[in-house]
């Protein structure tokens, strides 16, 4: 599913506050730019309103959105730039490959992914964000107790994921086939999800603890 | 779901070829009785359809089905008597809770757990088959190479399970949240199976490798 053009975005996106040109110059200061205890980061954010609504839920916690797409990242920057909450958030318009450029090691504490793109054919494998190299990277970023929290409605990315991270040592700390047959208020509902909620499709989750 | 009482049940099972009345007999005897290099034990195998196919569709293999219930049991015994698989067929008529008192250490090759009763109620998590003191039995009668195989309709099971045996130091092999979407001729489908695939719902399903 591509996602529609939006004129302004790329304009908003360099006047935005939220949006942060150099990650990399943050290396390792993340937490004090956000003042925050601990650091989330989620990758593919979309439009943005995973980290929003997860920064209003969690005034302790700083969230950084990733989203390389301009369109959907526009939409997000101004999202984040309109509420009080913005300011423990920060927006990265990159592809995440370069992920581990831009924090230190064990900086982050909790990586979120949601309803990634599933890119189901073998040969663009490498481009799952649940790849080699991306968790070679997470295992990098992350500290210690970090962990990762992913959503999907695709059943052949979530069977591919979680072998992978359960190869690389991650601990399965949580595992749902069906998230929303019950409540969790604990976790703000994604665009992507609230459609397949809508649709009455199962939403699969998997919590993948470092250590 | 009860099982219809079989009224010719009780009596058939007495004279049936395949019943083993006194399996702890057969401690570390199994592989010789059955004539097999590999040994697969399927828990609560209804009314045997799984193991007999399983049973033709792996001739080299001997299968033991255990089934506490009586009614279910004498259907499967007939099946198994009326088949040429048979020979590498045997029937325990017992619960499973006993299940370590039959195999030596090291016995079992493949343990298979379809459809098993979920037991919903936490009051109840005790009967469930990858509950602790069964997976404690599991752990001692496979073989270092040994594996679980384990299908089920019912996520809350499913979770549970997977969380349960990967406690345990079991290494997840394969996973599937919608197994019968792929054609799977290697697997037999059970009764069970048959209904819920007819409904169109998804069959869950992981395989554990001990080591
Ligand atoms: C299917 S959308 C889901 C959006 C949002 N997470 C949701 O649940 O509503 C996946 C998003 O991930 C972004 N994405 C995919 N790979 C990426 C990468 N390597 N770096 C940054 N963003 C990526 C895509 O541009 C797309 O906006
Ligand atoms: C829901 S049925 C599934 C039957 C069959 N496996 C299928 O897929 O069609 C579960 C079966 O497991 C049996 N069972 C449950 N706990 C058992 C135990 N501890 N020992 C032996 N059989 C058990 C029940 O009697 C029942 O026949």
């Amino acid at each position: 599913m591509r996602m529609r053009k939006v004129p302004w975005a790329v304009e908003y996106l360099e006047k935005s506050q939220r949006l942060e040109k150099e990650p990399a110059k943050w290396k390792g200061k993340w937490h004090n730019r956000l003042h925050t205890k601990d650091l989330h980061v989620e990758i593919g954010c979309g439009k943005g309103q995973y980290s929003l609504d997860m920064a209003k839920m969690y005034p302790e916690s700083g969230f950084i959105a990733i989203e390389k797409n301009e369109s959907a990242s526009g939409i997000a920057a101004k999202k984040f730039d309109e509420d009080p909450a913005e300011k423990k958030l920060a927006l990265i318009v990159e592809d995440a490959a370069d992920l581990g450029e831009w924090f230190k090691e064990g900086e982050v504490d909790v990586i979120h992914l949601n309803f990634s793109d599933p890119w189901p054919k073998k040969r663009y494998a490498k481009r799952r964000l649940s790849s080699d190299s991306f968790i070679r990277q997470y295992l990098q970023v992350l500290s210690d107790s970090g962990r990762i929290e992913m959503k999907t409605d695709n059943g052949a990315l979530f069977e591919y994921s979680v072998l992978m991270f359960l190869d690389y040592g991650f601990r399965l700390k949580d595992f749902q086939v069906d998230f929303r047959k019950e409540e969790h208020p604990e976790d703000a509902i994604t665009e992507y999800e609230a459609k397949f909620i809508e649709k009455g499709q199962p939403i699969y989750r998997a919590v993948f603890q470092k250590k």
